[in-house]
């Protein structure tokens, strides 16, 4: 049985979809810029819920790099209130599209219109939940957050300032709403609640996204695991080469488009690894090496089968040395999840043959995995990574929010 | 655990799609010629297999139309022999694409590329086999075919000379299967099989849907259920609205755009019914009408609430008097499986209402519901209709048996 506040929560989202999908962009725009200000006039009380979480999850003996993701301060909010305004200028996709007349005079018109209702099941960062609230406001869905329970107050508190604006602004009740309940059944349900909800989408770790993909009726977008390797062939250069390493590994070593495994031809195995180890290590990087590597950094673990297989999302690189591109190509086919994939090399005709075999959302050459991202491919914000292959690949922005309808407009035709 | 022989079947798959992914047009084109000929070549052996097929389903006493539906005669074959060549004619959507530069200089190419594995689920029809097999390979996706039982020798004959013809011609082992296996538990590890299979495609009947979508891990496309609506408003101009009924309801009844309910405006329910029951008794129509219905039309039999909810898919109309056109809607809210709706105005504003209101793949003015379908829309065969958002939504061709994947060359930039 479902509960009964959770079949409400669905019901009441239906209900606001119902009316959101042709909401004018105005409107939309309006409730957006209502949100931005409500949240500046709340920072108070933003930071004080939020101060909560962060102590809970301190004396819960949470890892530090995870709480300092669930941490806000002034300027996290004044950002967040920024990123609205931001989604304010992103061109709205609904209502686009194209037309075509057939032989009998049919007019067939192709149009871009919301999803519906849109769940959002994260973990602890407290901004996605204004986010995404806002990027499916402003593609004409009705959105349910499900946050990670470490983040709970803040987003209670972020839920209701931009849930209260938009309503104040004119959009329908229910076009925002939080799961304040921490019962795990509730996110059981909701993965399976198919009457209400039209999509959902998991953004987080590996376990929660399979957890998602495992059990969920609804139909499911994947985000975000990224096991990016980065294949330095026998004709790179390595002016491209070392800084782009060192790029994709450092930069920002907790997120999905950091490099995790570094493959190395083995013709120049020798050289480049004694360089390239010299610049991981002024990085601080520590080396998961395969026999070979071992052999060239004395200073590297011998790498176990989990380092091919994980995310390390830390200053932590696996490195194997392969015979030549078949090789590293049979490695990724075997390791990627599909994310991000790049190869350093001058050779044309090898370039072409990595950029054609890898089946990944963005394969690169001569170039950081770290651009695979909305604002870096120009699309604006994002509402995640998608690594599957229906509906959405790569970033996912305004567009990927949205269906369409065929229109049709007759006169009287029949078959 | 998932049987050896299943398993084996995936893994083909997956390899064979690794390289029918970078295969030219011109040598898929090549393999759906040598298969169309293969066809005709033997004839003789698939029509007495299907001679097999369709005795055993009459000895099991399976409904006429159901049988009719899957039996092949000499012209059958012929047909199935000559789509494959209209497949052939189709554009390949493989490669196309567009690109874009970023002012750092990265030019990031959007490019179309198979989906990988496709798995296809249906039921009697056996041209499906050949249908489905061409359409996937025609757009660089490798398929697991698994059709009903009752055309099990049918689509062994079938299968086997299609895969046999493709890989004459050159394409890789393994492009093309079909399960033999008729033990329900592989269709439900099918269902389930994510590392080798990208996207399930259920297609037949409400109950064969629902059993994929509630459980399947894999990625679903749900196709072709179709409870479609017909309003009839104050302002329609019967000489449209009775012809458009009457193609709609009875033209084919047996498919899923074919016409299920009629909502008439009570301003002119009286006098319309009375014209449009005239012209459906003379189709033998039979009509389940709501109370007012009744009293207007004293042939119709009194509608239960299952008339509104099921497809009859056949030559029954259920028919229902409404106060206006805000109670249509709100009736197809309800019961709509957004498939085809259609309204018959000569109202601009009510038109207009019912297009943005109606939420489902095709909404229709003033023409049958009949037209949705991918050869009249104008794009060619189509693998199924989709009555889901995501990926793809009405009638799926090549395109929507691709997905994209980011190409970015670089020169050695860095974030």
């Amino acid at each position: 049985m479902v509960h009964q506040e959770l079949l409400a929560i669905g019901r009441k989202a239906k209900q606001a979809a119902r009316q959101l999908a042709f909401a004018s962009t105005e409107s939309k725009n309006n409730a957006l810029l209502a949100m931005s200000e409500a949240l500046l006039k709340n920072e108070q009380e933003i930071l004080q819920a939020n101060r909560f979480d962060v102590q809970a999850a301190e004396e819960k003996g949470i890892k530090k790099s995870l709480v300092n993701r669930l941490r806000l301060n002034l300027e996290g909010i004044t950002q967040i209130s920024k990123a609205l305004q931001e989604v304010v200028a992103l061109r709205d996709p609904v209502g686009e599209g194209e037309v075509w007349t057939r032989p009998n005079g049919l007019r067939i018109q192709q149009t871009r219109v919301p999803l519906g209702v849109v769940a959002m099941i994260y973990e602890a960062r407290p901004n996605v939940t204004v986010d995404a609230a806002a990027l499916c406001l402003k593609s004409g869905n009705a959105v349910i957050l499900r946050g990670g329970s470490e983040a709970l107050e803040s987003n209670k508190i972020l839920g209701r300032v931009i849930a209260e604006a938009a309503e104040e602004s004119g959009l329908p009740s229910g076009c925002i709403q939080l799961i304040t309940e921490t019962n795990r059944e509730w996110v059981q349900q909701l993965m399976r609640l198919n009457d209400y909800v039209d999509v959902i989408i998991p953004r987080g770790g590996a376990g929660l996204i399979q957890t998602v993909v495992q059990n969920a009726t609804v139909p499911v977008i994947e985000t975000g695991t990224g096991m990016c390797h980065a294949f330095v062939d026998r004709d790179a250069d390595y002016e491209k080469a070392i800084p782009i390493v060192i790029n994709a590994k450092t930069q920002n070593p907790g997120v999905c488009n950091a490099l995790e495994t570094l493959l190395v031809d083995e013709a120049i195995a020798e050289d480049f690894l004694r360089r390239m180890g010299q610049e991981l290590q002024n990085h601080h990087v520590e080396i998961k090496g395969c026999p070979k590597t071992c052999a060239i950094m004395p200073y590297a673990l011998p790498a176990a089968e989990e380092d091919w297989v994980a995310e390390h999302l830390d200053l932590i690189l696996s490195v194997k040395v392969v015979a030549n591109l078949g090789e590293a190509l049979d490695h990724i086919y075997k390791y990627s999840t599909k994310h991000s994939e790049t190869i350093i090399t001058e050779n044309y005709t090898r370039a072409q043959r990595f950029l054609r075999e890898i089946d990944a959302a963005a394969v690169y050459v001569n170039a950081s995995t770290r651009f695979t991202d909305g604002g870096r491919f120009g699309f604006g914000a994002e509402i995640g990574i998608s690594t599957q292959k229906l509906h959405a690949r790569g970033p996912m922005g305004l567009r990927e929010l949205t269906t369409i309808k065929y229109v049709i407009y007759g006169d009287g035709q029949i078959v």
